[in-house]
């Protein structure tokens, strides 16, 4: 996550309107691009460098050009009741459908307490905070879950198999950082292998296994079509409660919305959201005052000799975040001369 | 999991009876013993000996009886909305807000698709699954967390510190054993260093840290204030994602119900409940269609040598207590004659 000294600084907004440009050039609706690039960008301030904008080049604009995913689709509600709604997503890109669901979810909320959405026939739709975090304004709990990429191996099993299916949940705080958790069920996701393979290092024995199940500490053998273990690892240390929160998530992505589970299909994703009203559940300030206690109580537990204060899922992205606003977010120079590239081959002005 | 040639097995529905005269005789109004025996009978049945009748006469009727938990409690509703409710359970023993909770969100899930209970001033309500297992057979999706004893260790600490909070998940199948999910969000419950303990065994370095932060492979050490480790173990293996999940459940049961996280609280217990309809989101045999599709095809993964067929969470203990049913549940000498003992000190018949 942290920057280096070959890394280029970029303005947040300047990188924002670029993606918005270079979607829009490829034929994906001006509101669209910038949901897409709202995402990208959150992303990249927060550190989620593998959901950045890194990635737009080859993977989104790439995506809609060689067809995989629909610049123009049709995403639309095909069942509903007063707290549900499941949408079809028509191949979109994940950024879109995603936001459509949540913001439906929480007009539900609104008016009934709870929102859910389930969402069939979409795509990637990058870090699952930032459908969770749409919550957070309303004064609501949000959820994001979606299934991924078919990267990781059942309990038992040595080959990649079922998806690295998301859990996200974010609840807000008076002021300050928001609680966020955005967690593949997988031990690491697979950006971990990819981040450790462009550095030329090896990854813990534990993470992975070649498809004989031998384990793997070479993150180029993961690349060549090696598996990640489910959270926990083995069966002796919790394997099969990450493979039980991985097929949670397909029931409620993949089976719920009707899409098909992980496992099930070749590409694509599916996704479910809730948000939840607080007030509908106790005062607003009874809510964040139990908050701050639960966050004191646990930050007061003793330390370990080196160890720094504990922190909370999304406390530090949110510093980053912050620092990042106003200092520029870091890219490798590759990643800048992509973007380079993608401008010139869309033709629109390279400005950043 | 296993019975034993020294284990005496007992008819189900006598256990049952034993153990609504048992909690009758201490003052339980019939219905909240019924609630009770329900669930303890449950666990014995699914083979979670750890919240079966082992612990009706020291843990439950003698709770009871020097007051940590009410006999007679006033569950009432302090919060409402259409799909939402919040519940305080007057330290009620937590079966009873547990089932009662539970059953009113499966009532407004029926009315606007989903229904979610938050309970406050509650205690331990035994297994999650029962609570998720309810949803079942109205054809929805159930969820079910709870606090529970602070047992567990932030990443980074020694000391326990915060719940070995419970994720338990059901989903149905148009046929056989459901999909049940229901696992703390530490490495491991703190009934499996118990059982160690009874057994003589040692546990795996990476369960638990003395106080100091040693790691322990004596079971004592952890019942004399070591702790358990978050899922994930250490952070190189995803210790973050299990300590997150347990704030998240700490969110959901103590935080919205108004109890306090479990770090902030020194008993008791708060649980949340969740109901999905799910033909509110599509036809319900599209639903069980999925369902068998993603177990197919995970089930024709390739298995490693001398393994078992995959199998899911839930399956194994739906076969058990088919077989527990006919045959009788195992329980151990000495639990047999706990239950004795305590017939007598009620007064009341022992018959098993």
């Amino acid at each position: 996550m942290a920057s280096t000294e070959t890394d280029i600084l970029v303005d947040a907004d300047k990188l924002h309107t670029l993606g918005v440009c270079a979607l829009e050039s490829v034929g994906v609706p001006s509101e669209h691009a910038r949901m897409t690039a709202d995402v990208l960008l959150a992303s990249d301030l927060r550190g989620v460098e593998s959901h950045g904008f890194a990635h737009l080049a080859d993977f989104y604009v790439g995506r809609i050009r060689d067809g995989r995913v629909n610049a123009r689709p049709d995403v639309r509600v095909i069942a509903e009741s007063p707290a549900t709604v499941t949408i079809d997503a028509d191949r979109a890109l994940g950024f879109v459908p995603g936001q459509i669901a949540m913001s439906k979810a929480i007009v539900k909320a609104k008016s009934v307490g709870v929102g859910m959405a389930a969402v069939r026939n979409s795509t990637h739709f990058g870090p699952g905070f930032f459908y969770a975090m749409m919550a957070l304004p309303h004064e609501m709990i949000g959820w994001a879950f979606t299934t991924g990429g078919n990267i990781v191996i059942p309990p038992g099993g040595a080959r990649r198999t079922y998806g690295s299916n998301v859990i996200a949940f974010a609840a807000p705080r008076r002021e300050g950082w928001p609680f966020v958790l955005d967690m593949a069920t997988s031990v690491v996701a697979g950006g971990k292998f990819e981040i450790a393979h462009r550095r030329g290092a090896t990854v813990p024995e534990g993470w992975g296994l070649d498809p004989d199940g031998q384990p793997i500490t070479d993150p180029e053998i993961y690349l060549r079509g090696g598996g990640i273990l489910p959270l926990g690892g083995i069966p002796l240390f919790g394997a099969w409660k990450g493979f039980g929160l991985a097929v949670m998530t397909d029931v409620l992505c993949g089976v719920l919305s009707g899409n098909g589970a992980s496992a099930t299909v070749q590409r694509g994703a599916s996704h479910f959201f809730a948000a939840m009203r607080i007030d509908a559940f106790e005062p607003l300030n009874e809510f964040y005052d139990r908050m701050e206690e639960m966050i004191e109580k646990l930050r007061a537990a003793m330390r370990l000799p080196g160890q720094e204060p504990l922190t909370f899922a999304g406390e530090q992205e949110w510093a980053l975040a912050k620092e990042r606003r106003e200092k520029g977010i870091p890219h490798h120079p590759a990643v800048i001369k992509a973007l380079e590239e993608m401008c010139r081959a869309c033709g629109i002005e390279y400005d950043l």
